[in-house]
């Protein structure tokens, strides 16, 4: 790509961290590049593909050159990506970049992710994309660490689409270790996404008008212990994990039972 | 089921007439089972997998009868059901029913959809759910055509799940045609998702302090014009579709060839 358009956007918010490391990251490594952030205003953690219907959406142009755009949106994930492609970006952008997540988004926890909707949103658009997340949620850890694996990646996957190697109409989930130091990261390993759950999901509060509130926490626990080929397993074992995602949700494999029973 | 427990939520919000409708069919249909209608306190429409975290979920006990509970949760549908489950309920519930949605969520509004969000909840914690959509917006429509689907459909699947052929970790998203009368149904069938999207998806305003602003409007447009086995197709042909749906959204069949790239 001789001058890509890269759109970047997150669920944290415009403001967090790791959307900041990756867009200083990609500039720094597609110099010619046309670089757009297109992100939500506000955090948007955990919405999922969710997108806002029957209010507006209110955009705030922060930057605005051609190489380097910049523009809060007053909505989900999802909006930034449906928004910037449908009508504020010059042309379709050549891949999605989204992220770095504050917390991990391995195994289940894909389908909650507003990193990974606004990664799936691009599929939908036809675009690819990759969703990057660091498995810690603090707002200001370092995430240094994952700058050598968005290289790597990016490295592998922009001549790919490029050459039209790349699979089409997915989205790779991106999810690197907590290690404090890049020599730690024991690899970078393609894998599935484990079908784990939260458990002990609530911690229950009186507020103090008397009512009993409900706050989510719990820890997640892998779908099946014994399978080691899942992200959540491999990031465990301190690999960065990429698992390419897809739209569709259908069950292929029990139309056919179903047909016998429906 | 001897007694089963049924859960039901939706996500146009619990006064909705989509959620009447259904409730009322299901304490007709089973007069013996204990029915628990657990749903968002606020419209919730597209609002995908989204759940509440970082502040407290707040919920309002309507009617609390073993056989018959009613709560609003000031939440997202995902969060209604996994509040239900995890705290609300006395038990694990046999079957999740959401719905009937106001406006029809087959194709990739699958991933958009509240009503699909609960019902895949419902799989995350190994309950088996049927989300219910019918193809009218309007909030005061008439969705009785729905019913003979509704009964239809837990026809089988119920004792399906009784029995042991009902597959497991899935949920049927059926979305009902608009017609006028039942005999206008031309039938319900099992088939996949089509892959399509939304065009033209924004209209743009000019709002009273001058800032361009952005409303969600626009069409579904089917993915593959060509392919009549998919539910947006056979939708509009006037048949009650049912796609099976799973949490794991690994393209599974990108793997090999990403192995080779990355």
């Amino acid at each position: 790509m001789e001058k890509p358009l890269i759109l970047i956007s997150n669920d944290d918010g415009i403001g967090w961290q790791g959307i900041r490391t990756l867009t200083e990251t990609i500039r720094q490594l597609y110099p010619d590049a046309d670089v757009a952030v297109v992100a939500p205003l506000h955090h948007q953690s955990a919405k999922s593909s969710a997108i806002t219907v029957g209010m507006p959406l209110i955009i705030n142009v922060r930057h605005n050159e051609p190489h380097y755009r910049v523009i809060a949106v007053d909505g989900t994930p999802a909006d930034c990506v449906k928004l910037a492609v449908s009508k504020l970006l010059p042309r379709h952008p050549d891949i999605v970049l989204t992220g770095i997540n504050h917390g991990f988004n391995s195994g289940t926890n894909t389908i909650y992710s507003g990193t990974m909707g606004a990664a799936l949103e691009a599929v939908i658009h036809h675009v690819p994309a990759v969703a990057f997340s660091y498995s810690e949620f603090s707002p200001d850890c370092d995430m240094t660490v994952c700058v050598p694996v968005i290289k790597e990646v990016l490295s592998r996957v922009m001549p790919a689409i490029e050459n039209g190697t790349f699979p089409k109409d997915i989205c790779l989930n991106v999810n690197v270790p907590k290690v404090t130091s890049p020599d730690e990261l024991r690899g970078i390993v393609v894998t599935k996404a484990d079908m784990g759950r939260w458990v002990h999901e609530f911690e229950e509060q009186v507020d103090p008008y008397g009512r009993t509130i409900y706050w989510t926490k719990g820890h997640y626990t892998a779908g099946d212990a014994d399978d080691h080929d899942t992200d959540t397993y491999l990031l465990g074992q301190g690999y960065a994990t990429i698992v390419p995602c897809q739209v569709d949700q259908t069950a292929h494999n029990t139309i056919t039972a179903l047909k016998q029973i429906l």
